[in-house]
């Protein structure tokens, strides 16, 4: 008997979930604060915000299992439901991928390499940090927050008290600069039944600190074999059920673990047209206990987000998430597929000129 | 005797008038409820909400005139502070930039070519909208919010509904979508004598809805030449004293307005090191009544905008504005000065191809 699938979010994760989700028959109740949220229509709509009690209390009375679709879910709220209705990805993973502390520590114990860093709670913690890292080092917040506080490059001396005026009185940790290369991801889904499949590896390409482009599968079967490696204890360290990415850097030979997200992830939207069964298949059959499809790559594929400004035209492969132009915002992704890697990167410089047109 | 210039808002373009100040011997006064704002260290700095009456009249008792760094500035806050002292721009300038129908009516009636537009008030206006522009068709609020709503491309008449759901209930205006080539600004600087000077036409590109690149000066002498006498008649209008931006399309052979920002803007930071005098150093010499300085370009600039993410390393041009990272933040810009447009691009291409690393 077909399951009932209540996610949290109804932004463009939770709407592509409910896309694959109407193509295996899985009904889907959403619950997000928004009026007009891009999931609309892809089940039923509770609108309320994410830590409302008794709206989580109702999601959950409706549906056999619960899922998220961001990182910011309360854990309290998670722990809550959890206790009568089933919800995956496990509260560890969660609770673990919204401290930057301990997503860190979870590295280590998994003997996963990572950038060194160090713990601050103290304007004293702050300059041995950077006497121990050097500089330039990274000052970041442990926890996501919503006071639009972010991240800053300490790049002299002079800087740290700059950081410690915008940062300081929050928990922080510091990291040391990493000169990389690119940066990766590899995205897991383990299933109820712990089976796990890997999708292949995903180049990622940022602008303005944003997703911008991802390319696979890639080229390098040593990357790819150890980045399959870290990838599956991550899922096997939490019993995990549904999708994972994990995002590293590339340095010479090396990788290095940036972080985790659990929950599908904008470098695996290519897998919706450009693999066997994409990302957000397999994360609604885990959550739903069905088993899980083949992650293998059909061709050369290539995601490229549109942000901030929509564009007009026919574009064959694009996702429209209906929303609002502002600047930054992810508003759609336009997906390439070839049958040879030269032809999707001469495809994506194409399109890439014709974005840059009005 | 020197003048002291009350400045409300102390961000990066505070920060860039207060070093113009300093070379210039004026003293400056900010205003900004920022802890650690990037104009910090270029004046004295009130700490207060830009609409806290009794701060604001603190700052006018300070200084012999005021001007803003940007044009959300309240207006009403302007006109009671101009009942004492000198506030430059001049508010009607302010007022109408704040209002999309009532800048481009203004552009109407100073025979600048723009865009088709719509005023939209109910659905039926939006429906009729539709059907006189044309799809695809914009959607925009007549005013900037701080709601986090923003502009609604509506490409087929299924959009219409989701459009209306985002953005219905304020008040809103249409715009013919347009195809244009690419985007310039002219950037314009007028004395409390009168005396109005233009600087080079400046070509812009943007990524994610935000200003990436600036250009200038251009080889195109119509455009130049039509540009100027546009940037002149606003200017003239308002009898207009400060540095203003006006925004347009290139289409084929032709200009568009697209909107103008009573204030030094983030296409001219290229002026700092590429023109003679920058679009800083006259903001604070017309505000502050002295004589303006040539706007010849020298030699070939080009602009980038640090988004999102902070290099590391050395960079010849670099202006850090000493914020933290987040994505589609503007941290910081660098320059790029040349004897030739050739040099200049291969430059910039080098720039890009650095930032691109970790």
């Amino acid at each position: 008997m077909s399951k009932t699938v209540g996610i949290i979010g109804a932004g463009q994760l939770g709407m592509m979930l409910g896309e694959a989700a109407q193509e295996l028959g899985i009904r889907c109740v959403f619950l997000d604060p928004g009026d007009n949220p891009p999931a609309q229509g892809r089940g039923e709509l509770l609108q309320a915000a994410f830590d409302d009690e008794s709206a989580l209390a109702e999601l959950a009375a409706k549906v056999d299992v619960v899922t998220y679709e961001f990182e910011n879910v309360p854990v309290d709220a998670v722990r809550s439901i959890a206790d009568g209705t089933p919800v995956y990805p496990p509260a560890p993973a969660l609770e673990t991928a919204q401290d930057r502390l301990s997503e860190k520590r979870l590295f280590e114990s998994l003997d996963i390499p990572l950038p060194g860093y160090r713990q601050i709670d103290t304007r004293a913690d702050l300059d041995a940090a950077a006497e121990a890292l050097g500089l330039p080092v990274v000052i970041k917040t442990r926890r996501f927050g919503y006071d639009g506080k972010g991240q800053f490059v300490v790049r002299n001396a002079a800087d740290l008290d700059a950081a410690w005026a915008e940062l300081g009185g929050q928990a922080l940790i510091a990291e040391a600069w990493v000169a990389f290369d690119y940066e990766v991801s590899i995205i897991a889904t383990r299933g109820i039944d712990g089976d796990v499949v890997l999708f292949p590896l995903t180049r990622n390409t940022h602008s303005g600190g944003i997703l911008d482009t991802s390319v696979a599968p890639l080229d390098s079967s040593e990357l790819e074999t150890v980045a399959r490696d870290y990838g599956r204890r991550l899922v096997e360290h939490f019993d995990y059920v549904g999708t994972v990415a994990l995002e590293l850097f590339v340095v010479g030979d090396r990788l290095l673990a940036n972080e985790f997200a659990p929950r599908v992830h904008n470098s695996g939207h290519w897998t919706i047209e450009g693999a066997a069964t994409s990302q957000f298949e397999n994360h609604m059959r885990a959550v739903a206990g069905l088993p899980l499809g083949d992650p293998a790559a059909r061709g050369h594929a290539a995601m490229k987000n549109l942000i901030g400004r929509m564009p007009v035209g026919d574009f064959e492969g694009l996702h429209d998430y209906g929303k609002s132009e502002r600047p930054g915002r992810k508003l759609g992704h336009i997906t390439i597929t070839a049958t040879t890697a030269g032809e999707r990167d001469s495809r994506l410089e194409a399109l890439n000129q014709r974005l840059a047109k009005g």
